[in-house]
């Protein structure tokens, strides 16, 4: 990686700070402008990484040393700022899920086409390494034929400091949009075929001083007759990453006792402030972790044998055995940015492109509104 | 229990083994008749319990001195051999699934009905210690409303080995009737409240020589918007009992190594002569449990807590804490013949009465429709 990207940041808030470690670390990346209203983030993301500081969008698009941008601004800016780093000639890295609506990834999609630019995104789950080892074992036949995914996590989402649109339905708030996009994007991974339609209910409401989605159920139809369930709670009360040898979604090892998400809520005065201190501040600050990130229990189905996902690897038991295959640990996270690199400088899309993105996000929308109406939901842009 | 039950059983196969020593050390129980056409096995029950011995169930039900008969045969019999016993006044107790048919189970309740006799259903793991301490502590309140539940288990079920009926649908062979019974008893006791319709899919023969679905996942809503994960594989690669503390249905501590069901059952050169050496011989040779039975891992989300059942009680995670909630160890199965006995000497029927049975195996049956057709399967026998 002799000619480290030039690359840009928009949104300098959690999203970023998760990833800023692998940005940080990555060796054919180097982080040249950073662009958030917020001027102590600038500073700090200054401060950390050097560069220049922009207070929007346009400002930082119009910079032209940066070749790419990786957006992590709220969902319903993704579009906006996607559409304009995309004319401004860059290519683009947009968090997950992609957009708010379908309408916004067409348009994201179309704009990657006429700039010729490359659109990823991520990071998601469906990165991870074990993830990938995973389709790769499946690829070489480890399973036989995939058949049924299982997938279940319980998290506290919900509980998180918080700001009001994602405690919003309609600017993407909610379980669904913000973590079923994870659970979609690795279940696909796996599935490795189109999505045929989707069934689903969603947890609304349950606690009615935060309103909105925080759990979900989903069977999805895949072509071949694969099927697949999805089971998700954002509640924080059992603890899915005691499914995952005591490893939380970012790869650090918990103590095993309760995580007391909801009394520290209940305890903070003010939610905007403590959302605030969870923004980017130094590099040292943000999360370290141990193993691999993850989504919880993954369970793979086939002819031939079953996979469970770990935090560290693939479980693989057939008619024989049991065996262990690690993933061997890089820097979390490093994945997306090798993805970005082998897709700006070798010209290799990688999966999680702007139609990949898109799909995921259709089973989303469609779970969103099979759960309103009860109805099975047929999917056309999973091809 | 001064005045034990004079019972009668019907059908010496694995199924009674399983119950053997319940009936054995239960204080309320006399067994003082069985009938099987297979000699040897009413002679090795004979030699266990004492009481006389018949070929058929005719001659069982005949028998004046016999108050209740339980019945342990195959599936598509339990019909015809609850109706010669309850038209002889006997009380049944009849093995999951209650019957094959819907037909099948309206004839049961109607004779049960027309002779005043108590219809049981089981055992099935709904009776289970943990199932039924998690329905107690859900009735006070432990976890505000339930509004979401986890199923997912993962055996051996197609491997071992099998009559040929086991292997053929329209006997009630496969998964569905033999194993999703337990998982939708042990969801529709938690869930508390009727079924309304179930969507499924049924993995069908992924091995060709196990011509019979051996794998299902199925999403199931109940009234006041519940709704109800259940994943579940026989095909025994992945150890489901590995998701509860390394303990067995039967609750049995497996060693950690992988069960090598496939291998063992291939070095069979006849597969009936295996399926009948799991038989009753003695009580000494049936499974002696060492913590409760379970069926798999089944988490139930309420809006203040969750619970996670374990063979030896249940886990309750609210907003505070994680606390454990043993369910005092007795014999396994004893809840059923608990039961029984409290049916007939005090008239109190429990919960899994014939009309129980069959809303059971309606959802079973909808299953099995609903992943032939690929529709949403309404429910009518819920009430
Ligand atoms: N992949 C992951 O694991 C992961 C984790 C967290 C968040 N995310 C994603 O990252 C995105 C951002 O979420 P977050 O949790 O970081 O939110 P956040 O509130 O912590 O950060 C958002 C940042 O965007 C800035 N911003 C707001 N409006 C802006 C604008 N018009 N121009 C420039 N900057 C603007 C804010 O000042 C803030 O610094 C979301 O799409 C979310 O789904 C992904
Ligand atoms: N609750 C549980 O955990 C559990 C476990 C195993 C089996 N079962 C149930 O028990 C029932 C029997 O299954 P199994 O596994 O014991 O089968 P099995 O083949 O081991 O035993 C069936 C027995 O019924 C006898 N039989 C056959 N036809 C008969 C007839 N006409 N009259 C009298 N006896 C007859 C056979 O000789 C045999 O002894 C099934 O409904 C099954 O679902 C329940």
């Amino acid at each position: 990686m002799s000619d480290p990207l030039r690359l840009g940041v928009v949104g300098l808030g959690r999203g970023f700070a998760l990833s800023a470690r692998a940005i940080a670390a990555h060796p054919g990346l180097r982080l040249v402008g950073a662009a958030d209203p917020d001027d102590e983030s600038c500073r700090a993301v200054q401060g950390a990484f050097g560069g220049r500081i922009y207070g929007d969008i346009a400002a930082l698009a119009g910079d032209p040393d940066i070749e790419a941008i990786y957006i992590c601004t709220p969902h319903h800016l993704h579009r906006d700022h996607a559409l304009t780093a995309l004319r401004a000639g860059k290519h683009v890295l947009v968090e997950k899920p992609m957009a708010v609506t379908l309408a916004e990834t067409h348009a994201m999609i179309d704009a990657a086409e006429a700039e010729a630019r490359q659109l990823i995104v991520g990071p998601s789950h469906s990165f991870d390494a074990p993830v990938r080892l995973a389709a790769e074992m499946i690829a070489a036949g480890a399973i036989g034929a995939v058949k049924m995914i299982h997938a279940l996590y319980a998290t506290d989402f919900l509980y998180r400091p918080r700001r009001a649109a994602e405690l919003a339905g309609d600017l993407g708030g909610g379980a669904v949009l913000g973590q079923a996009i994870h659970q979609i994007d690795v279940v696909r991974r796996l599935a490795g075929v189109p999505a045929q339609r989707v069934t689903a209910r969603t947890g609304g409401a349950w606690d009615p001083a935060r309103r909105v989605e925080g759990a979900y159920a989903m069977l999805v139809d895949f072509d071949g007759g694969i099927f697949a369930t999805l089971t998700y709670s954002g509640h924080g009360h059992f603890d899915g990453d005691r499914l995952m040898e005591g490893i939380s979604e970012l790869g650090i090892r918990k103590p095993d006792r309760h995580r007391a998400t909801h009394p520290r809520l209940h305890a903070t005065a003010d939610e905007a402030a403590a959302r605030r201190a969870r923004r980017f501040t130094r590099l040292e600050d943000c999360p370290q972790p141990e193993t691999h990130e993850h989504f919880g229990q993954v369970i793979v189905f086939g002819t031939q044998g079953d996979l469970r996902l770990t935090p560290e690897g693939v479980e693989l038991s057939d008619a024989q055995r049991r065996s262990f295959h690690p993933a061997p640990i890089t820097t979390p996270r490093a994945e997306v940015f090798d993805a970005l690199y082998a897709a700006i400088r070798h010209g290799r899309a990688p999966l999680q492109d702007g139609a990949w993105g898109r799909a995921s996000l259709e089973i989303c929308l469609a779970a969103l509104a099979g759960a309103r109406s009860g109805a099975v939901q047929p999917l056309q842009f999973q091809r």
